[in-house]
């Protein structure tokens, strides 16, 4: 095992690098790259490394698919940080390139849709192909295969690049988040600005099955910060729901709800409680503080001595 | 204290002795009637009665109000055993009365009712005046102040009358429901057929709290058997609730129903878990068995430790 | 029939003929009293009186059973107004009579609770007698029977009595709700401050029952006043329930709220819409007033044409 | 416009085409493959072409994000029926090649999930890319770029290619939907086994508003088939929601569940409501047929006449 080895989604230049290399600790970590999300969670698994960060959600293209459904199967894992990182790209080219130049462009499938626009605006005829990652594809533009690549800026002087424009995004707002994934243990410490992941299957054929799911956390006033599908894989139809939740498993309400889901739902796997990385305090509602739930189950005990008044 | 002392509504001869009757210990206690619904409960308070046994629920007319206020409100009692009486009257006479003799007849206002129909049809003519309690009006009879009383008849011998008709009820299967009230201690030990009693005020003001209070319930798979809105005297329009669930306070799922609505009600009392007169055993759905919450219980310690999964 | 013939739940002298004389309309009518509620709402089933006012609710009491019993059981009737009187008792005696005179004080059943207060303050050893109605009772204390009689004061100079002691109240802002009944007609107009009320029975053995009536209500956003509970007399446990909602039946709202109650329960009872005597205005959340109804119904139409866009 | 072209998710020998040639329609209408998802739609969107077949669904990986999102936004489409395509691949490969010849292997992304096992099982050596589609693996498989693509066995011909093995897939019964688009019109008939799919966005900071989504269809007893969020592109935790209800727009149950919808989010997109390719009827929950649809609205209407018992 290594503790003091952090991998990530690479290779270096991406803007996974970028996002690990905000958390404080990285600076102390031996910090590798991963060629996939699976392979970075597999070094994890494997005790290669401690941690891997992977992007998990997309403001522009959702769930990331092969990260939610690493993270909802095969041998457990757990999520003890967030980060989430604006997404911008430059298009880096080679020195001395002009926009004129430039006749093929490439990047992770990801970014085109976020430049999309840019492109029909700014070269219209140039030809996109898919690379591996933005980096990777920066490596291609270095080693002369494509014109251009969009990348994140920061990932230019690694590839000896230059950014011929800064700054591209269709969507204003365009985020990503990233989690950190580490072997199962005790949850981060509660913060007061938390939130708990965490996975539900439902029973097969049961309409009702997700309405229930929902008013197990809404009964407890725990409220729901994402709600994503995936399919199960066992038939059209099948799914099961990754829920992030408001609060940290030990506080009384998230713990109620997920005991609560626990027992009606067939399967639950929790993913972690952790600190929100925009630190907004949890809201909560009237009847449903840890000071409420101790004094309802203090009542209940001076209910079962006959002292249910005092 | 008088811990060998039952009281009930009385005078001798009510439907209420007779229920009380059907209570194995009563064989070997001192049974005093109370001339009241009151007085009979603050022989409780008092002292001077370790239990009272009084009417709380009839199947034609509802609640019996007395009764649900006095348990809502004041120094706060708590109920131990239901007992389920058919209710049938009898026409008690003087012996040598016949029917043709009958001009006026006498009884509880809440006979009424039930005679009503075989009154019109066999003694259409017939003054009714109401005595304060049927046995009360069988003595009335005895006394010679009316002709013939409605009342159990079992009330007959006592006050020297005869049945002139009997089994006279205008509803089938008319049922009271009886309740044996104590000072608050230990609930009685589950026995897996029980009902659980309880008072809950709702906020001001606040539309969807009904809803809320069923739902608290409902999400724990708590069925109810009998919920009844009582005026809390603060305005038309405040009502408090008085709710009989199925199951016993140490039944888990009942007891997370009782904890919740704890939280979310400004106030809660809690009645008493007994075993139902009709012994129908609780209706457990999937989820909600003790052995469930235990195991989601489980499940969310090990999720503390990173064992979640197994 | 009797057009201009208004009947109310007797005799002269009663908080009921006070409520009534309250209404415009009885300046011009007949006013006759009835000598119970059963025969008041008979006076307009069979056509001798074209109105009934009746008591319906107490704010200390609860609901009036038997008004509600007779509006929910045999030949349907409608309300159309409802009156809402302060109650406030007087201590009427014969002229000439002191404090200490009085040994003896009779009033209805329902006065008893709102008066116990004062009796035990004021006149300790007093004996109390009930009487038919208030009215009734000041009509004893006319004729000498009792000492005392606590009825409205406006019921003194009818019976030559006058107040020892006035505005007796248990309960601050004791309340009670009148309605006018008729034979079943157009509902009162719309006035954007209205209350609708029905009866609902619900499926045998269907725990859920209540909470799927509550939810017809809230998810078309319409706010409950009152909900009481009322047995069928079909057996313990057996109820209907008895509901006032906010809002006018022409209102969309409430008109889908209750034929989706249509649609699920078993038996309906409509029972009027008719202003509210507060006159405070309907709330109406967002997504349910008439304009969206509207909005939503013209959207369908254009769907089932291929133009839901626009 | 060209109303006898039908165009479909190209090139020619993709499970797309395979599926189309299952609608009797198909041998009537000329066939032209488009290079991607939204080339198809924009297709018909200008008219080029009548129709477009796209995948929307995979038992595998869920669903077709590209097709969700150009459906949920942009000009309006509308869906008119489905089709249900077991998934097997074959590994095509140029006449004469053996298994052990076989270094390098391709096929569409989404096919990979699919075959991974067995490569791993059969070819572990063997190096994986990417191809636009599984048609075009096969077509660089004919041009000798690679050894061996994963498609539809039914594709070998069309390439001169031959099947090494068939009937590969990770998951049992893999299945793709596919729905056949066409410009916003009248809705497909109603066959008693319908689907109705439509698009959500929900006000946004309004944690209960996915229940209350929910409980519009729960209420009046419309069953979902599937949910799925998608983000909006406004932000993180941004969703609409894609829904596939049972029934069809012209149940009733399912009109006043969309009008229900309309009314409380800030905008709904319907996207038809067409056969369902299982052809499983309906199930109608009690109270939720259009008899009793229509029986409550005559209800409704005699209660505004004073009526309503009759």
């Amino acid at each position: 095992m290594s503790p003091n080895r952090y991998t990530y989604l690479g290779p270096e230049g991406t803007f996974t690098e970028a996002a690990l290399r905000t958390l404080p600790e990285a600076a102390t970590r031996e910090l590798v790259p991963s060629v996939s999300v699976p392979a970075a969670l597999d070094a994890v698994r494997t005790g290669e490394a401690s941690a891997a960060l992977v992007p998990i959600e997309n403001s522009v293209e959702g769930g990331i698919r092969q990260t939610m459904d690493e993270l909802a199967q095969g041998e457990p894992l757990m999520i003890y940080r967030e980060v989430l990182l604006p997404i911008a790209f430059a298009l880096l080219v080679r020195p001395g390139t002009t926009l004129a130049d430039v006749k093929t462009v490439t990047g992770h499938p990801a970014a085109q849709p976020q430049v999309r626009h840019w492109l029909a605006q700014h070269l219209p005829n140039a030809d996109w192909e898919s690379a591996a990652s933005n980096a990777d594809g920066a490596r291609l533009v270095q080693e002369g295969r494509y014109d251009g690549a969009f990348a994140g800026e920061f990932a230019g002087p690694l590839y000896h690049l230059e950014p011929l424009a800064a700054e591209i995004h269709d969507a204003a707002n365009a985020t990503t988040r990233f989690v950190l994934v580490g072997r199962p243990g005790r949850p981060s410490a509660p913060t007061g600005a938390d939130k708990t992941s965490a996975v539900f299957w439902l029973e097969d054929d049961h309409p009702g099955a997700l309405l229930e799911l929902l008013q197990e956390f809404a009964v407890r006033g725990v409220n729901l910060m994402r709600i994503e599908s995936r399919p199960t894989g066992e038939g059209l139809g099948k799914y099961c729901f990754a829920v992030d939740a408001e609060g940290h498993i030990t506080d009384r309400r998230v713990s109620e709800a997920l005991m609560g889901l626990h027992r009606i739902c067939p399967q639950v796997r929790f993913l972690g409680s952790y600190p929100r990385a925009d630190a907004v305090p949890a809201t909560v509602r009237p009847g449903t503080s840890d000071a409420e739930f101790t004094g309802a189950a203090d009542w209940l005990s001076r209910c079962l001595d006959g002292r249910g008044e005092q």
